[in-house]
């Protein structure tokens, strides 16, 4: 994530070019062509799966509600396909495919349209995390989600269509539009869990043993907060139009219930990276301070000990001088009284610092 | 607290999962399974504790009011029964088990929902402060709190409850619905005049002798006051609420203002802490500098010491040296007029560093 | 003031206790238990000191405008009574006693409550600032002001209201609440005045030569502008509220327009303590970078002189060689020539460092 | 544009002078002095270029589409002609005049005015970045462009404009505004895409090797989004003002639709700026941290070798004394056993220093 | 205005005092007690100077516009006879003589006032800025302005009034009004101009050799700057009221435009003070990296010196030593040996800290 937090694709630059014709320069993900299909109302379940959009478009029940999910967003014809069926426009589309895109929520006639980061769930050993944009338009009977890479964390809600008795089945399309923002919302947390520790981590580590690494990681760290902080600040505002009365009348009272939870829950997110962009600052200081006090030490114990030779080499170099008439060099005692001396003046020096507490 | 405060536990992460279904993801802090309930008006007082919810639900007087208190979240069993019988929103049973869920108020057709946290009182010698989620729940003629761990700041209205003369007797419920905020909202004041003096005992200790442990200190202090912020800003709003026309009629207008005045206190809570946040990041800039005064001091002092003798040990080296014609060197006065040039640079150096005002 | 500055006494800290029980939880400054009344209209003027507040109470003129101080907040049993002939919510009494209260503004039914703190006149030698909280009730034809301490910065109105010419005497007494509320503002003047010599003393003193005492005396510059920032921050939005419409009309237009002038004033204390912070953190950084500066200027000094004899005692060391064939020692003009070859490696590396600008 | 960034030519700058006169105190960058002129419907297209602004005027043909383009803002009497000709307010075109002035959108009876700063795409070697003031005149059938230099980002729309199938062809002239004004916000990415390479080479150039060089490079960074934010913050806000319904009623709906994506654009420019100044001061606290780092490295290794020949180099002292009862100097085995003393010492010290990690 | 800029005379510092007595507290610059009176309609313009206001205000001319201009606060008595003439509320007259009033308009019945700071145009070699307050009142058919000093930016103003065929003849008293406050507020241009060269000139000379003057500068510039900021903040406020719908209908809808066009402008000045405050900081961020990079820089090099030696001065004190049985001493090419020897140290000691890359 590091490099691409700041090495935008800007998929919109493209001046001069009129809107409406489906560009995508984003990265190619996957080699995948086909579009999928969950067709069900509390009676019938079906999914088809086809590299055929004309086909899977057929097949959209007006008496079902549909749920139409595409991978990989190079596939500006089958977006355009689709886009011309459920009459979307031209710049929605464009939107879609900007992978830069900041989070919104707009709404039209017959459609509500919400484009967010999706964070995935990481091995263990892994140190990048993986997200992608996820684009998702709820219509009267239909939702369309567009995503950039194959996988996501919406699995456990296609399980659940599956099955006749749960909430999705007996509930309108919106309780599913609900439940696939609030997934890729509470997938959220485990990025920023895995932060917490790897802060938590760092800051005993800095005590530990302050080393240069540590301070690359922190400044890491606050990339990695920099831009998640820009992918989930507007987020909050977008919630919060779910939440509202809307125009469209797509999103009953009921749901617009649930959407409050996921407010609070996208206000815990901008909180809590908040905080941690405090704890990780606070890390850098801590990192300043440890290794500057550690260098200090060394420079103290190493600047008393030269201070304390430096006088007792002048000692040795006074009865180094070769003058004739130096009494004190035939006196019979005058080398070991040198020598005491000597450590005299050692004992006395070391009392000094150690009284002002030097060491 | 200072682990805690910035591992958070996310109990909410559970994606894909369906709200709903109650589960704890918190601590288990004890083993009671036993609600209390607490039917009074102004003539009866009535207190019962059980294991039996079923037993506790059916002694719920409609006549009367009552306060109904749970321990221990991980009774989910226990709470969905009590949420069925008061007709409560799963929702907000979901953020009852939620025990990082920032404070907040939230009213509903026929109950007001609060959840906050609450600071226990401590031990003087403990370093730590003991903190817990609170969830208060008023309805027409009852009040619902749940706790995460036994023993709360709530003895002293309990005690008045029973006491038929006391102003709680002769109220409405809204009254002690204040109380109860009230009473938790006080206890933030311990904990807040605790941090004041650590702060200035840190203080003092760092312009005595600073240390590195004191870095420390302070960070810990900061993280604590990021943390008690966290907690604490969202509490004004939820507090304002209460204080505003309620959809609900739950809330009288005579309690209304007593609101007023607990919404005094957080504002007062906020800008304390604020205020100790400032003085916090004082405290580190006072320790970098004491620190690095210290350190100028002693590097000062060595080093005015080793520039004294390297001029004199030179002298000492020149008279050293063995050339055959040096006259000097077989002067009768040359030693004592060598050791006199010494002494005549050292004090010519010293009036130079005095004048210059180095030490 | 420093210590009291975030030592805060949290007299609101009686966590269980019923609101409406007076206590008063601040220190006690005076020994004085009488209650001061000055009953006057256009015609009389009246002033009655007395220990027995009942019959202070008794001669408070209904057909007057009747102004009573009370002294000492310990008085709890006086303010009660007072409350209750005036019939003042408990709540608001609470406030009264509440020494930490941040300065607000509060309409009733039948009267106007203000709480702010008043900075009294200090000695020219003084270092601590002396202040103390104030609260004032505005009735229908009554003002009550409550003190902690003896001596305030109303002595002048007292005897404007004494002479029968003055404006005080010819206007409501919404003129006078106004004048007591000047009043105690432009009390914040002088603070800050003395505040901007200090800074500019300071200023003065670190150019000139900067000790360790100086980084101490801006932390608590930084410190007293913290607090007092909290003092007059809410200030201004208590006074705003002076400049509406009131419910209670106890204001009038001609004095609302007096309002204004405070409200003025309210915000050029914030905006000047505000530049002051600034002014202070400079400060701070100056103190840092003049230590910092002559610790550069002293080392690089010492360095110099260090660097500049090592080589030549280095060619001293090298003559006072033992060995047996070493040509210049026997050399008639050895010495000269060696003495010559290190004034030469002075001369050489004094150019060196000149040139780069070294000193 | 690092100079001009805060050189203002602040051209406002006349005091006492009335507005309406003219006058052009900016830089003059080119010798043209004709004007352009495109006049289209859905049928014609005709492109006029000429020295004679009265032709130009002639020709504008009421039945048609004009968009007057004009190059070189010293022309100050081709621009008063064509402000008389359109009846356009003094104030209008100072503001046209005014190369520093800040972007703005206003709305007149009869037309809107919209002023912006342009960047021009950049060769790869130049490290200056182009700019320029442009203002866009919207009126009834007509569009007037300002630039202060030749050559633009708009000629991909004067291809598109010959081109009778393209949608700017089919559409009114607002949409022709929303294009101009949407390619010039597009010019703003490259540069900032620029940037964010600039910040990303210089990262890693800091890591590798950081030198003073780099400092000066990230200063003017800074500065360069310093400049960059004051010209783009006040986009979004005039922008957002051509989404709204217009008293002019000059921009349709469906415009509207259109400039909410700009103004998306705009956001995500601002944004991005924000999260490139949160680098580039990262970027300055690595500079300083990589040079302390590497200060105290070689510090440390000087140190520690002149510690460690100090203590040897004080027993090499002794022995070079000349008392002349020193026994070991007479020692078969006094010079080897003094030299493996020596060694002894420093194998100690060495051992001592690697024990502390010094090294 | 360094000086001056935190001393403030905080005139309305009177606590006690009544309002409406008028008080000047500034300072007097002038011995002016003449009152300036240009009367003039689109026919006739008349200009009387005298020392006499009752003469002066006997000549107003109903039927004209009239512009009385008074310099120096000082004269109390005659500014009382004015704003009794006119008018004028006492709360006014006292802002006109606070000389440190912030900018504010504020209109009442009859008349609209308006202070702000001028800035006056300097001798180039002037270090200081020249600045006063400047009060302007608007009625239905006069102007006055009140100024602390002689001299004003309002000369060529004067001029166009005597000139028939100006707009200012042709326009009513609301444009003039207009033309004082744009040539006032352009003054400021003149002065951030000023600040600018000044920032930038300090930041070339830091670039080239920093030393402590720099800082003492960059300083001072943030005072400015400070200062500067708290003038023209609260402009932007007043001069918007000026764009709105007034109540007293003083100023026309076509005045207004042109107000609109000086609010530009003082948003203009307030964001290049702030981006001049980023640049200031940034100044001394650079001055601190300069100076601690030379000092790094010469220490350096002094250690390399200093650590090159010590070793080679340990040989040659080894050789110094006088055991009996040191065979080396007695080689015959002993001396060579050791000089080599000293030479190979020194040699490789440079390869080594060439390699690391330490000079």
């Amino acid at each position: 994530m590091k490099k691409k937090s700041h090495k935008h694709k800007l998929s919109s630059s493209k001046a001069g070019l009129p809107p409406g014709d489906l560009v995508y320069r984003g990265e190619v993900y996957t080699e995948n062509k086909s579009v999928n299909l969950l067709s069900f109302n509390t009676k019938s379940f079906e999914k088809i799966d086809s590299d055929n959009v004309e086909l899977i478009l057929k097949k959209v029940n007006p008496d079902s509600f549909n749920w139409i999910n595409l991978v990989g967003l190079h596939n500006t014809d089958v977006i355009s396909k689709i886009g011309y069926h459920f009459n979307i426009h031209p710049l929605v589309l464009e939107d879609v495919l900007n992978t830069e895109h900041r989070p919104k929520a707009e709404e039209s006639e017959s459609y509500l349209f919400f484009t967010l980061k999706m964070f995935k769930k990481q091995e263990i050993d892994s140190e990048e995390n993986d997200y992608e944009q996820v684009s998702i338009l709820l219509g009267k009977n239909y939702i369309i989600t567009f995503q950039e890479k194959e996988g996501d964390v919406l699995d456990t809600i296609r399980e659940k269509l599956a099955d006749e008795n749960s909430k999705l089945r007996k509930n309108n399309i919106d309780y599913l539009f609900y439940r696939i923002i609030d997934s890729i919302v509470d997938s959220y947390y485990k990025m920023i869990e895995d932060l917490g520790d790897k802060i938590e981590h760092l800051e005993d580590s800095i005590y530990l043993n302050a080393n240069s690494q540590h301070y690359k990681m922190a400044q890491d760290l606050r990339r990695e907060l920099i831009f998640l902080r820009k992918s989930v600040y507007p987020l909050r505002e977008a919630i919060a139009k779910m939440t509202k009365e809307n125009s469209t009348g797509l999103i009953s009272e009921d749901t617009q219930r649930y959407f409050t939870d996921v407010y609070d829950h996208s206000i815990h997110i901008i909180e809590t990276i908040e905080t941690y962009r405090d704890l990780t600052s606070g890390l850098m200081d801590l990192y300043m301070t440890s290794v500057s006090n550690k260098m200090n030490e060394i420079m103290k114990v190493l600047t008393i000990i030269s201070t304390i030779f430096i006088p007792i080499t002048f000692i040795a170099g006074i009865y180094g001088m070769n003058f004739k008439f130096m009494p004190e060099l035939n006196h019979r005692w005058g080398y070991p009284i040198a020598l005491f001396l000597m450590l005299g003046v050692v004992v006395v020096m070391l009392i000094f610092f150690k009284k002002r507490k030097w060491f």
